[in-house]
């Protein structure tokens, strides 16, 4: 059993970027407090010299809070999205983002890791970059890579789905769907065929926890 | 506590796949017994449709097995190679690959992680084929993006390593740090800046769960 307590924690975020987004649902999913300091990547904030101190990966999100044993108190900095969420499933067991037999926790892990290493990273802005520096066409790499990756998504979907990914509880499989959503629309990948995907999707619309993590509700949100 | 058993173990794989290759070593070190079952990614194999039926995802690791609760065996077929290491740390509880505190189990995490998301994906077969679609030379990408990573990589590991990349215990992070190394030399990143991971990964190369796992140790091995 773990004995240490954590506390006073600050979630180092930009409002669009889908990793820190995942963070925040988990967060809220958990009543778990925190503050938001905003990292603006779009002037490579993330690359600081400054930053580097809190996150040496030079990417947001990046978690800092306290870790008390035994009275003592350590300064932690934690990066990756999929580390953090563990970290907190396991800190903060309730609300549970997975199911409790290991073979359904393990599928609703396939589920977020297909999202998290098949799709995501591909259509990352930093490759997105490179791409336009090939002299292609800006939307027409992430929409390849998308569309593909919520092919076998959706067909999966249906094999397990509910009212949401994994039955009718939320689970981290929800966590990681809805902030690749917003990249799928905002590269134009066509959507019709994935009603699995986009039934999930329109009931995880109506959880706070989701809509309070929204990029359009946080601090650094640019209105357009 | 988790009462169902788990036996009959089958992993699709491809020798030279780096992450059926993270699976085989997380089985060796868990001294758990499986066959393998070759899939020639080269051939496509894992798009064909009687491999659909074993992972609707296309991809490789896939791990079979039979999950029997209550003498009633069900087939199961997980793949994504966390998915499928973090339900065997579960199942298989001992030696974990994991340190106890939850802090360190994350820092741990956020290594392998930062390989499976940040590093292996961008520079993955089916990328670097598209890439090659563009008419780039072919391992000016991945040499990128892998060196890239293991920039910040290297830095990291100076603050976690001891023997192996968090201290002397092997944990999840050797698992996945191995297989990027040979696609790493495959793609002639320069390595001599990167002497903390030079340093582990020559430790690693002498344990045993390692050896059986390499590449040229697979019975789908093509001898050059």
């Amino acid at each position: 059993m773990d004995k240490a307590k954590y506390t006073n924690f600050v979630l180092h975020s930009y409002w669009r970027a889908s990793c820190a987004w995942r963070v925040r649902i988990a967060m809220n999913l958990k009543n778990i407090p925190y503050k938001i300091n905003a990292v603006n990547v779009l002037k490579s904030e993330q690359k600081s010299d400054e930053y580097s101190k809190v996150n040496v990966f030079g990417k947001i999100p990046c978690l800092e809070f306290d870790q008390i044993v035994d009275n003592q108190t350590k300064k932690i900095f934690l990066s990756e999205s999929t580390a953090i969420i563990d970290f907190l499933e396991e800190a903060f067991p309730e609300p549970t983002l997975y199911p409790k037999d290991l073979v359904s926790k393990a599928e609703v892990k396939r589920i977020a890791m297909h999202i998290a290493c098949n799709i995501h990273p591909i259509q990352n802005l930093p490759v997105i970059k490179m791409v336009e520096g090939f002299g292609r066409e800006i939307s027409e790499w992430p929409r390849h890579w998308i569309t593909e990756g919520l092919k076998t998504l959706e067909a999966y979907l249906a094999t397990t789905r509910g009212k949401y990914c994994f039955g009718d509880s939320i689970t981290i499989a929800d966590v990681y769907l809805v902030p690749q959503l917003l990249n799928a629309y905002r590269f134009k990948v066509e959507m019709e065929n994935f009603k699995n995907i986009l039934e999930i999707s329109k009931n995880l619309s109506e959880v706070k926890a989701f809509i309070d993590a929204e990029p359009d509700n946080q601090p650094d949100a640019v209105k357009q």
